[in-house]
C-alpha cells in the first residue's frame, strides 16, 4: 500500500476536485480484491448541502448496488482519517483494509476499525494534509 | 419513549412506504431535542439502487445540512436495529437516544452505541417485524 497505488491517487484526485468545488477536500476511493476501481467520490457537504455525502460514503453510492461479494477483500483508499459513520460503512461492507491520506487533521475510527479486523495503513501524504490546511484556512467556518 | 411518539409514527409510516414501493421496509425519523422533525426517510437500496440510503441516512439526508448543535440531544427512531454504517452516523452526529422498533430480525451496533454514550431503546414493535418477515418471505434475495 503506498501512495502510487492508483486507488490512492483517484482518492487524492477526487480531494483535489472537491477543492475546486469549493467544498471539503476529502476524496475516496474503492478498489476491489483484484484491483480494480469500483466507486470513487469526494465529501459533498457544501456542493449538495449533504448531511451524509462524506467522500467514502460518495465511493460506495457511486459503486451503485453490487452483491456483498464485491466488497470482499476490497480497499478503501481515503484522503482522511474516516469518521464514525464512514467506519461503520467500511465495516458494513467488509472490506479488508482502509488507507488513509493522512490523520494530522483529524483521527477518526482507526482503532475501532482494527477492533473490527480491519487492516488500517496511514501513508501521511502531505498533498492531503495541504489541501486541508488551505481549506480549513480559507473556510473556518465550514471545517 | 413509546410507540406512540410522533418520531416513531413517522418511522412505521416510511417502513410501510418502503414496503409499499417493493423496497426494504426500513424507516427512520430524527427528532429534535425539543420534539420537531428534522427529517425522516426510509432505505432506498431497491428504489435508487443506492449502496447507502438505509433508513437512518436518508433521515439525516432529508434533514439537509444542518449545524452541529441541531442534532445535540435528538433522538433517531429507526424500526430496525441499525448496520454498523447507521450506527456510526448516529455517532457522528451525537444524538442522544437511538429508539428502534425491533431486533428480533437483525441485531446491530446496539452495544457499540452505547459504549458510546448513547441511550439505546428497543420497542419491539410488532407491525416493523411484520413488516420485515412479509419482505423477507417475499424476497429472500433482496435481504
Amino acid at each position: 500500500m503506498s501512495e502510487t497505488d492508483p486507488g490512492f491517487i483517484a482518492a487524492v484526485e477526487e480531494a483535489r476536485q472537491g477543492f475546486a468545488e469549493g467544498g471539503v477536500p476529502i476524496g475516496a476511493c474503492l478498489v476491489s480484491k483484484d484491483g480494480k476501481i469500483i466507486g470513487r467520490g469526494h465529501n459533498m457537504r457544501v456542493q449538495k448541502g449533504s448531511a451524509t455525502l462524506h467522500a467514502e460514503i460518495s465511493a460506495l453510492e457511486n459503486s451503485g448496488r453490487l452483491p456483498a461479494s464485491a466488497y470482499a477483500g476490497a480497499t478503501m483508499y481515503t484522503s482522511l482519517s474516516p469518521c464514525d459513520m464512514c467506519t461503520g460503512s467500511c465495516i458494513l461492507y467488509k472490506v479488508a483494509r482502509v488507507v488513509i491520506g493522512e490523520n494530522k487533521t483529524f483521527v477518526g475510527g482507526e482503532d475501532y476499525l482494527k477492533q473490527r479486523g480491519i487492516e488500517v495503513v496511514v501513508l501521511e501524504n502531505e498533498e492531503c494534509k495541504e489541501l486541508m490546511r488551505k481549506f480549513i484556512e480559507e473556510k473556518p467556518h465550514v471545517w
